[in-house]
């Protein structure tokens, strides 16, 4: 199959990361036409969605294209294992869904990210990768429990229109607290980017919250080659000391993955992990970023959300930015 | 902040609503082209919604421009009071989520029109306010229970299609009865309007059902500086005499706002409070309106709403046709 | 009335037909361009949908025009019924609902495919007669129960493509299991159709399992005329052999229409009708088509669905190019 699908930040290259990211700079700059007049991209959504949503709609209005937007709710439910006998609820195979649609459309974008098992099993992403091995056209990851993709392209236009340079810099990725349990998709995938771009990144997180373990080692590995950094530290305040850039996001516990009480008990006594003025005067002056939706005063206080230093809304309207150069790259 | 929202019928000079009324008639005609192409308006309905969801999308695409529709359905619930610590079931605030949609889209419609309290706290349309605060695009108001502005500029321009000059011209704004508790918001916004045009206007409700204390004075003030007047009736028949527009259109009781089953038992003898061609024989040929969804044979009998003196499809219709106006207005 | 509506295949002529299908096969080579750029299909579904939805609305954007999508959460509930009166829990007359539509947008779709109570009612496809006798706009069967002719456009233009000419090739029409009662649209809109081109038409299943018995009759008259035959068989094999297509389809039993344990259980001794490989081989080098969505391996096996011969996405591709021409011919 020679067709380009964009489901992980995990296989970038630098140079595919470059590239993409300076084709946003010069379209965010003025707008590039109707590139993508007639084209369709139909987005699935089995979760709700503002940000994502909006941004791909916006993006290829922008671009001459329209969106088709699919929730869960104007469909029946899908099939996603293969050889099933199919005489249950599921009214329509994965399959046959990705193989009609891929007449229509001419990408496609997939929000699977329910917690719907143990962390073994859902870090599989088996729907998004039963529509991308499917489709004949080109699939999107919208989010997923395990990599939130175009979040991450966001996030590091983001750092870098701050920055310019990002190599060595110092990346702290600081858990905090949330009443529900939440997907690891933007701390992986954005873990993924800093490391390829050699920054220094400090996963800050309490115990047993750790990410996963794959991601852990091939950010390491990625981080060494580009000369920079990853390390995980279990002490709040130790980790943001000389932060330049301070990364909120709370994730679930993969541990306890199928297990949303025992989750919610353990972090009773986890309400200190969350972002305030105090720990932002540890940093470097850092930069406060959060790829939102955001508990304010939980996972970090109206202080520092609506401080000078905060960038989430420039993270927010980069999404649109990185993902009309996304669909420039896959679809022109 | 210099942006134009468009919440209310209450602050509209006459000057102003002349230029938009000019403006939606000179367009009625003919197409204006693509005055608004690349513009987006995002709009997010808390409640259903048909002419408001489809004459917005139409208006927008007649345009160049595109609408993007987001119901309650698609989102998470958002929180709208300021300083909280959001560890209920809100996801997100609506600050973060106003901001965020300013990133993307041109304006923001918003249809807040739910029952949530008493009719003290309803009557600030929070909601609606808070949006309109936090977003730097403008935001319309696509109904609460206080305005329906949208609906009164179409409401308008239909009596002034028919009416020429509506300076001293009799209308009736009369309550009629209802299964379920109905909004004050067209009745709000249309009496304003009115009262600016200097129409002579006869309020006819049952005792109990007094519209708002302050649009009532206000609209009394304005009605006069105008050279008109509104008078407040409780008695069906004398108001709708020499009538030259019945204007239907039930409405709930502010004082038992949050205690739906006392309004329907009160209610159960208002049955009279209809229109049918033996109330319309005592008008002065009067036009029929009513801002629909109507409940037809308890608000108003088949033979009036179909019959030839009815314009509610005209006032339906020029829902486009204000709002493509007010569009132009807001976003060119 | 002169305006066009499409709600049936019955009363098409081959004229017609040819003509649409010429055009249908025109543009699937080359985009006819904007010819509709302006122009918007409002769609209302009352039942969810993915093919007949996405198809319609990239169908609508490739000729420059837009699709208003509606389905039934957006609204609240419509009386279909003339002269009630309307103190129950619909909000709205269809009739209404459908004069406003006509109002904003160029058609109006609707797909009202539900069971609600005996055949003999449901048969008569109230709510869309109702929408297509008030609306002034066209107004396009998106599916009901007893038909659903875009449907059956796609497949006959697939068939045309695979054989050229359907004068005398046989077509069975076969029931096959499904786990929940299904409408008969696709079934009595494609035999239709199909008696229209002059084909030998075997209509295949269980007994009890009879179709409309005026679609039939109606059927047997026009294959007549074209020099073509409808017949009915209730032996699965006999019904398959020398086949040139197989098109496989549920449908559910009219007789037992409001009552779906009594149909469950009589299918429990019916999941014989499937087709597979070795029903195949009995056929003439058939090809297989099913309108999907499919239960895999219920209603065909995966081998006959994966097949070379299967045409099961060519007949959802064809949708949009049916479509299109379609709306051409109304809208133009």
């Amino acid at each position: 199959m020679s067709k380009r699908d964009f489901l992980t930040t995990a296989g970038m290259t630098r140079h595919e990361l470059d590239d993409l990211l300076d084709l946003a700079t010069r379209i965010k700059g003025k707008r590039p036409g109707q590139v993508l007049g007639g084209k369709t991209l139909g987005m699935l959504f089995f979760q709700p969605s503002l940000r994502t949503r909006v941004s791909f709609e916006v993006g290829m209005v922008q671009l001459g294209g329209h969106c088709i937007n699919l929730s869960s709710d104007d469909l029946y439910e899908l099939e996603p294992n293969e050889q099933t006998i199919m005489d249950g609820r599921a009214e329509e195979h994965v399959k046959d869904a990705a193989l009609t649609l891929s007449r229509y459309v001419d990408a496609l974008g997939i929000r699977a990210a329910a917690r719907t098992s143990t962390w073994e099993h859902d870090r599989q992403e088996l729907l998004l990768r039963s529509y991308a091995r499917h489709a004949s056209v080109p699939v999107i990851n919208l989010e997923t429990v395990f990599e939130h993709p175009c979040q991450a392209l966001a996030d590091v236009l983001t750092m870098r229109e701050n920055l310019v340079s990002l190599k060595s810099r110092k990346l702290t990725l600081m858990w905090c607290n949330h009443p529900e349990p939440k997907s690891l998709g933007p701390t992986h995938s954005v873990l993924q980017l800093a490391a390829l771009m050699g920054m220094d990144v400090t996963l800050a997180h309490p115990l047993g919250f750790d990410i996963d373990h794959e991601v852990l080692a091939r950010s390491k590995t990625a981080a060494s080659d580009a000369g920079g950094s990853v390390r995980v530290s279990n002490d709040r305040e130790e980790a943001c000391k000389g932060a330049e850039v301070m990364y909120a996001r709370s994730w679930g516990c993969t541990k306890y993955w199928d297990d949303n009480e025992r989750e919610a008990m353990v972090k009773r006594s986890l309400q200190g992990w969350r972002v305030d003025e105090q720990l932002m005067a540890t940093t470097n002056n850092a930069l406060l970023m959060h790829p939102l939706p955001v508990r304010r005063n939980v996972a970090a206080t109206d202080a520092v959300l609506d401080g000078e230093r905060s960038r989430i809304y420039d993270q927010a309207a980069n999404r649109a930015h990185v993902q009309k150069a996304l669909l420039m790259q896959l679809l022109k």
